[in-house]
């Protein structure tokens, strides 16, 4: 383990990322809420450590894939630990623990929230609190298209050929390549759903904070009531949109951009989290319909906004779910799972697994009447080795096996039944609100410090796809 | 598919569990309160059932592996169909869903009753109701040990070199050389644990009863309160040994029979269900004590006599183990879907089954750094080949799957989020009460008429290892 050639990278991403409070210092500058000094302050601090660490440590050593695990999962957390600062100096009476617990579920793109009133926060923190969900999604295309195939993790080595992706031997200069195609959608996506939802009569900075939330699949917003706030089905229906473009393989909309317009429909995975959708939409719809909880438009409008959001691990809310029918809820519950499309800043097991993992089932069936044929899976026209289905099912097992500890571990701390369950699923699947006593008019705040720290590590565990983070925990990793 | 072959081994059937009616009728006899009529009904029309399939069937056919799958699917409905009946004769307000539920429970050996006061059945059907327990685990044990394995179901086949069991060529007369040693086990715990139930003080009739839940891992009392009713330690001392027995391989007891004593500890699957047990006590009995809900012993009677009886899919309760801490709650909950050992009465997921996924789950670390080792995964000394762990994971996918959209159907049935998820683990693991509505001091009775339906289906589907029944429903299981 090559740990300065570690921290030489650490270093830069701290510079890169006290750098992007420039962007909440001018905001404190405009409201002049009272932010200014703190953000200043955590601006510095971290500008400081970052170069301090690039200064001191090596320049010219190559990282290998070791090394590549190591940067993943010390970076989010060397981030979570400086990007907590802003909490830390404007607000006095905030632990430690509730802030870095903030700040990890911003990078994370979870959306967990400790804070009981948002409203009260000033401009500048607030954004800050918006864009670590950006700054988040950023790193996390990148590592989920090229970074994590490399490394053969849970199957994703599947999902290269969807991409441009950068080949072992050659991998900087095409990570950078990948990395500024990628970055180019990001940014174009945010760009229109701000405007959009500028026009939908949101101000500016509600209009860009809430669109980072979208695109990363986040879920921080600006409002106690999330988007329930602003009682407008255009706001809904737009980030609507924007949330399952979020939850869509980057590289299919980089294909689209490039002019292959029938790129979303030849792909596999996006029309089976498409039909998803439109299914799981279709019987909460039917379910609240019957029910008479809304109208007509109204329980589409609540039902395709719920459904995408908990299905992409968004976590936005615009109706408290939990006076919802049991059965929607159940559904709900069991979306919270599934995620979005590999390669798209959504969190969960991902629906390429799922639709693997059920193609596997029927195929178990066939050989049961068949048992000497010989029945390949397939991946809309691409055979699917053996391997990458075997690790596709052991990435289910660990995230279950890890589901089902963390539980225990939770109601250790007093927590209902439901509520220790729900908090693991929020956070392992980095949604947010999930159910008992984290629904989406509740918060974390609750949550005893001992487990803020376990969820603030699940949120790194799901986000990085379990193995990252896990291995280092193993003997092996360290030596040599 | 040779349906006349099929009909002529459902006729046997009929008549042996028909001929096994003479016992409640004795009982009826000796106790005469009042069901002497309806017992003898029952026999008369069972008897001449399965005598008339018998007459108007051919007897030279052989029975092949798609035939196999059909009788013992059928079987199990044709004889809770007829099982039904000392219920209806007895009771005329027993609606039909109810006699079919709480007979597909006793002969899956679930244990879930509709009975809100088992007290006040005649003896008769009382002790018809514990022998279907007791015929379902004599059902099992030849199912399970010489019938699945040669099918392969969820990677059934590694059991077989375990057991003196059959080859594929000289089916019959090695299945019945199995047979006829198993339930010799059977039959010798079943008079030693009622011999020693009689010796704590229960009378003779009731000894016979709770043995029959015992041996059959069914877990149907005839006492409302359960074992709890006893207030005897020895009684559930003697009860948690006989479970953890009934759990266990009986090709393992059939060896230590003949003197292998070295067996039990030389068998993984064994050492690693016992393993499960001692910790899960001990953590239990831990947050009992700590809690102060009993006292040293009487926490640690509670505490192993609730962790076998959920693990063994048993489903006996001897305190109510919904009023305890919510974190031995959960752990109780998962213990549910994972069950005995394979080649035993009990249900669930199977030990081994959890084993070699924990083992696979180590496995797929240890690949991650080095992609190119081959790690063979090993039960005891033997290597497992891998499409046997495929066959296994394929096996728990299918298992959640069902439990997942079996969750769904109960919760639109207006059942509330526990109690629709736990309806459908305690049905799909064969165990009886769960949490929620139907917890142990509960019953089945309030679940809607559907439900009940939809409930005896997942009792007969996670009894048959899944596949044995879904693959009725397959289309190339008919045609040819």
């Amino acid at each position: 383990m090559d740990i300065r050639a570690v921290l030489r990278v650490l270093g830069v991403l701290l510079i890169f990322v006290g750098a992007s409070l420039i962007f909440p210092i001018a905001i404190s500058l405009y409201y002049k809420d009272g932010d200014f000094t703190a953000l200043l302050a955590s601006f510095l601090i971290t500008i400081t450590a970052g170069g301090l660490l690039w200064k001191f440590t090596p320049g010219d050593r190559e990282l290998k894939t070791r090394e590549g695990f190591a940067v993943v999962t010390f970076g989010w957390i060397f981030l979570s630990a400086f990007g907590s600062l802003p909490y830390l100096f404007t607000n006095f009476e905030i632990s430690f623990t509730d802030a870095f617990f903030e700040t990890m579920s911003g990078f994370t793109t979870t959306g967990a929230t400790i804070l009981t009133d948002v409203e009260a926060l000033p401009h500048g923190v607030l954004f800050w609190r918006s864009l670590t969900h950006w700054l988040g999604g950023m790193g996390i295309i990148v590592m989920s298209l090229a970074i994590l195939p490399m490394l053969g993790i849970g199957g994703m080595q599947l999902f290269k050929a969807e991409v441009p992706g950068p080949s072992v031997d050659k991998l900087q200069p095409r990570i950078q390549d990948t990395a500024k195609i990628l970055w180019g959608v990001y940014v174009l996506l945010t760009c229109i759903e701000t405007l959009l939802l500028k026009l939908g009569g949101m101000n500016i900075f509600d209009s860009l904070c809430h669109t980072f939330g979208t695109v990363a699949t986040g879920g921080f917003s600006t409002k106690n009531a999330g988007i329930g706030f602003y009682q407008s089905a255009y706001i809904e229906y737009v980030i609507t949109v924007f949330m399952i473009l979020a939850g869509t393989n980057f590289a299919l909309h980089y294909r689209v951009l490039k002019g292959r317009f029938k790129s979303y429909r030849e792909n596999t995975e996006f029309r089976f989290y498409f039909g998803i959708i439109l299914f799981v939409t279709t019987f909460v719809f039917l379910d609240l319909l019957f029910r008479r909880l809304y109208g007509f438009s109204g329980a589409f409008q609540k039902a395709i906004f719920q459904v995408t959001s908990l299905m992409t691990t968004t976590g936005y809310h615009s109706a408290d779910y939990e006076a919802w029918p049991v059965s929607s809820q159940l559904i709900l519950i069991i979306l919270m799972f599934f995620g979005g499309c590999a390669g798209s800043t959504s969190g969960g097991i991902k629906v390429v697994r799922i639709y693997l993992i059920i193609k596997y089932g029927f195929m178990q069936f066939k050989k049961l009447l068949h048992p000497h044929a010989v029945i390949p899976i397939r991946l809309g026209h691409r055979p699917v080795p053996p391997e990458a289905i075997s690790d596709i099912l052991g990435y289910v097992v660990l995230y279950f096996s890890i589901l089902v500890v963390s539980s225990i571990l939770m109601s250790l701390m007093g927590l209902d039944l439901v509520t220790s369950v729900s908090t693991v699923i929020s956070s392992l699947s980095n949604i947010g609100p999930g159910v008992g006593t984290i629904g989406p008019t509740e918060n974390f705040a609750h949550i005893p410090a001992i487990g803020k720290w376990l969820l603030s590590f699940l949120m790194l565990v799901g986000r990085l796809e379990i193995y990252t983070v896990l291995v280092i925990f193993t003997r092996n990793f360290w030596i040599k």
